[in-house]
């Protein structure tokens, strides 16, 4: 792929990111970048994939990414995943009934450590769980 | 709890499971009974507790545990389920969506198992991913 | 279900859990109502449905949480639940033959990592593995 | 490590082996034999090297390695160690025990698959849970 | 992306995964399109920008694959990438080395699944592990 | 086994061990002595059976590790690995290939994680991923 369209590419990766996440969206890459470029093209390109994709709002899409995570116990990205969740506007409470169902289908250590993840990004923006 | 407060939720547990599932919600408990009478009643009890919750739509209830299933490899209950998610009024393409999304997140073996386990209960049903 | 027969069960979860864990058993019930007093409500009831089951030993039930945990690398609650193993009468040397046990079915990563945690609680409690 | 003293580790794992599975535990390391002599030594030498160790009784260590493998989802290996749980002294019950207490640590997928597992086995051998 | 450069990408694709698996690398893209056609063009495309990469050789690439399939227990998957890793030049001793390795990082119940199902395909070629 | 056999795969493992780790490798020897002797002494042994054996290259046997490590999310023993990895000849870009390749077969949460935990490696030792 031409450079030319490898840039266009990793724009609508931002641009998507920020729709998604707010104006932090452009900060990833720049953090990502600093891991490695290559892995930061690859997924800001993997991310326009799917994010601009349509068939699934975006709460829907959150509540996917939030799911994944959970039930894998990868909390690091828990924590990043649970602002955009709240930025594409699912209420803390929603979260907290995707965390409960996960007790039944992936068991209560993973959910019980979600719950304090999702926890402590919920009080650090001064919100609570109804 | 007595006998007569547990039968209350066991029936909680199928009505909430024929809303979610349609008819076949009942034969559920039975095959499960037939599994062992301790473990139908304590999952039609644990259904109940969750999916006669409110907070979430049916809808979004059926991509998180679709997105459970998919990320643990369980496909027997993602077959079921995706009846199940079909049921309550997610079409099949954003299904399809749900493992698009997961193939970054859970990774493409995964992914892609679960895709021809959903595609198989689709064409089963005449239905088709547009 | 009636408020009342709720709080039947979660009494009977919070007598359940002190049997396993000693004391601070009604004090995992506050905490987690710090969580969420829903998950608190249904961690207590889901514990009194399982522990207080005649069928298996205090013993053999703490061996079945152990395991479930060192498997998951939950670490966590492996943590936790060593203490509730070693309240309910588990040797520090049993808890250890556990861990061997699993770097054969789980690999010696998870089993590594379970090891360390579980001898830090050990000497915390200045007990010791024999 | 000499010959001798291998064939000493791997006939001390045939040994245990028919200990914990009856007579079939032989049978094994033929099987694994086909499957490569390398790797049916490793597996009788590391079979030796756990099995055989004091620090717990047979049915502990029935009730770790059942755990391990419902928790992975490992049913294969789930079905040959039900027979090997039934031949140290585990009841039935006692296996749907442990499957039941599952339920809230790994989640109602991987145990109810677990539980059909073991139903398989046990009405294979003529004998039924209570 | 325009669809001319979508185009390139999947051949590219195509490309690469005929060097990596054969002829048979054609029939994939095919086969995937019957289950999805967004689905086959991601897993191309994503095929492309991984295996194209310099940095490992193929015969590396293989020995990862394997290991991620092996340690997820992702059989069917690991049936496909064993022909792949014959193609591009890894012994049949060598896949079984891999295995070996990871009853240390895994656990044996993954590990002699997968051995398993490596040596079917292995004795489906006609080869053997030596 | 008798002691005296005992003491030779122990010294053979930790003889085995320097040459993948360097000097550093009689230090893992006494540090998971202070974990629990018998450990330490099925971890040598077992490292000797796997690393001493032929059919793989060193730099294939760190690949093989490391995906498995990643794989899993076992991010501590990634650590460790990682040093082993370099010692035995990976150079920091290939390391980084293998993870860019598990993006694809396990998702980019684990392959994130891991990404991090390697260049905090990486950055330590004065190198650098070209």
């Amino acid at each position: 792929m031409s450079e030319k369209h490898r840039d266009e590419r990793i724009n609508q990766g931002i641009e998507t990111m920020k729709e998604m996440m707010g104006a932090s969206g452009s900060d990833i890459y720049e953090q990502l970048k600093q891991l490695h470029p290559d892995v930061a093209n690859l997924v800001m390109i993997g991310y326009s994939d799917i994010y601009s994709r349509s068939g699934l709002e975006k709460k829907q899409r959150a509540i996917v990414t939030l799911t994944a995570l959970i039930t894998q116990g990868a909390y690091e990205q828990l924590k990043a995943h649970t602002h955009t969740a709240l930025h594409v506007g699912l209420k803390p409470n929603e979260i907290l009934e995707v965390i409960i169902q996960c007790t039944a289908y992936v068991g209560y250590p993973r959910a019980l450590n979600s719950l304090r993840v999702v926890q402590e990004v919920i009080k650090d923006k001064g919100m609570q769980i109804n």
